[in-house]
């Protein structure tokens, strides 16, 4: 039984996972979709109600019958090395490598579908409401109106993206900032603009979820700070135990959302953990590096057990 | 309580629906997603464990409380209309437009989480195997080797794209091509290919299916005919009635998919109904057209139902 991870070929974090699994002996194969066609071959035959299924990379064979769990972790386009990439070749290659993974009945860490839906962030706000984790008041619109309203009523306001930052390269950062009530708020009706009452935090929580394992580290922040992500403030990241009533919301937050792995951002306030947002992809290695936390040993555990995950349904 | 439909602004189609839920009285919003921000206004606030939302259109307000459905029905990408359009206003419009829909509580057809995954034609075929239809032997492979035995097995073989033909303009045809043994496989290294056992068909069949409601119509296919969506063969669509085994599996598909509306293709030979798609967003307008079935008035009802649809959970 063959843990299938679906990485691009430099990624340092799944080689850290792919360490912890060799060493449990589980046969891993790697994969990176853009090399599918021609690294990789693959076939999918369905006779007689059933189904037959193998993947072959570098001319090691897996079955699909074989497959025991999908790590998805950084994987490239379809068909992006193909000699002739395409558009329509990306689709039809898309087509055939998820069609073979979606009709066996490996467990995913994380399903696609429902990393789909986890990257949306009003739902995850939405989401963490009814796990009973604390949510800072928070306001998506393309109303300059009532965005000025929101600015008015909280006073100290952040404001972020919600899909993340612009695309390019080089990559722009674009930090959460903070902005007062007399800001100029007609921008807001040509893009939709995430306000988010400031939290005046003590410190930045990373919480990290692997199946029914937790893994929380603080990092103290200096005062008023926004952003921890840009710039150092000479703070490291600390293990702290996960409190009970925390770790029951993470467990609902999963269970709704459909995720084996989940990362969460916390802002601590006076003994508070604000929910900032949930990444289903988020990173774990500079966490496992400051903490030691054993996080790509829980992930190479996870991979390699045998059960099936009843939280991540099969078919919907 | 409002019904939603998401689609771009010439649509014959969703005019039938509008004009079928006009006469039940039920409250109407049409948006292209394209539109927003512009035409359209939005508002997500998210504040101590509730949530409230509202959308508006050309001044028309809707509380996402009042929303009952949302029909998504060829929508527009979102941002598509905006003076400066780019890939990040998408992104962040997507995020705002869709946390919001996802963040209420209205009846789907379809979710768009499920409708990705519908989409996977391999995906459908080993759904269609669970849910019993009778399904042609199928090979989906990039392996010329995989692809030259199977046809030499099964002889009459087609050859058909699994993602749609590909994009431009003009639009290029692909239909479903017969091929015979002696076919030159090699290409089918460079990019999958999916070949299905012909089967030589008597009709073509499609059983549009809207919540519990079945609407099947035949059309009598020429000897030899492959692809039915091409040519005249001077042979009508005709409702016929759905075989009650058929039924039943088109009630476990629907059910295994998550899916509010599916329009199911047919091969008929001596009776029995071949399984060959299933597409979750199938036009249905010509087959109202030629048969008379009543099917956007099926299509109104469903939307204008109150009652939650468990077989569409809400959050995963």
């Amino acid at each position: 039984m063959t843990v299938l991870i679906l990485t691009s070929e430099e990624d340092v974090t799944a080689d850290m996972v792919v360490a912890k699994l060799h060493k449990t002996g589980v046969p891993v194969m790697r994969l990176d979709p853009a090399d599918l066609p021609g690294k990789a071959v693959l076939s999918a035959g369905y006779s007689h109600g059933d189904f037959k299924g193998h993947l072959s990379v570098n001319g090691h064979v897996l079955s699909i019958g074989g497959l025991r769990s999908v790590w998805v972790r950084r994987p490239g386009e379809p068909a992006a090395h193909a000699p002739h990439p395409s558009p329509w070749l990306t689709a039809e290659t898309r087509q055939a490598l998820f069609g073979l993974l979606y009709s066996g009945s490996p467990r995913w860490m994380n399903h696609p579908r429902n990393a789909d839906q986890a990257r949306l962030k009003p739902w995850q706000l939405r989401v963490a409401h009814l796990s009973g984790f604390a949510v800072p008041p928070t306001l998506i619109t393309t109303s300059p109106r009532l965005a000025r309203q929101f600015a008015a009523e909280h006073e100290n306001v952040v404001v972020k993206s919600a899909s993340g930052p612009p695309p390019g390269d080089p990559a722009l950062a674009l930090p959460t900032t903070l902005i007062g009530p007399d800001t100029d708020f007609s921008g807001v009706a040509a893009g939709p603009a995430l306000l988010q009452r400031y939290v005046p935090k003590h410190a930045d929580i990373r919480l990290t979820c692997v199946g029914t394992r937790l893994f929380a580290a603080r990092k103290v922040a200096e005062p008023g700070q926004v952003d921890g992500r840009y710039g150092d403030t000479g703070h490291a990241w600390e293990a702290v135990p996960v409190p009970e009533r925390v770790g029951k919301s993470v467990y609902e937050y999963v269970a709704l959302a459909g995720l084996a792995y989940a990362a969460f951002d916390f802002a601590e306030e006076d003994g508070i953990w604000w929910f900032l947002e949930c990444n289903q992809s988020g990173q774990f290695g500079f966490v496992e590096l400051e903490t030691g936390q054993p996080i790509s040993e829980a992930v190479a555990l996870w991979l390699s057990q045998r059960e099936a995950d009843h939280r991540v349904p099969q078919f919907r």
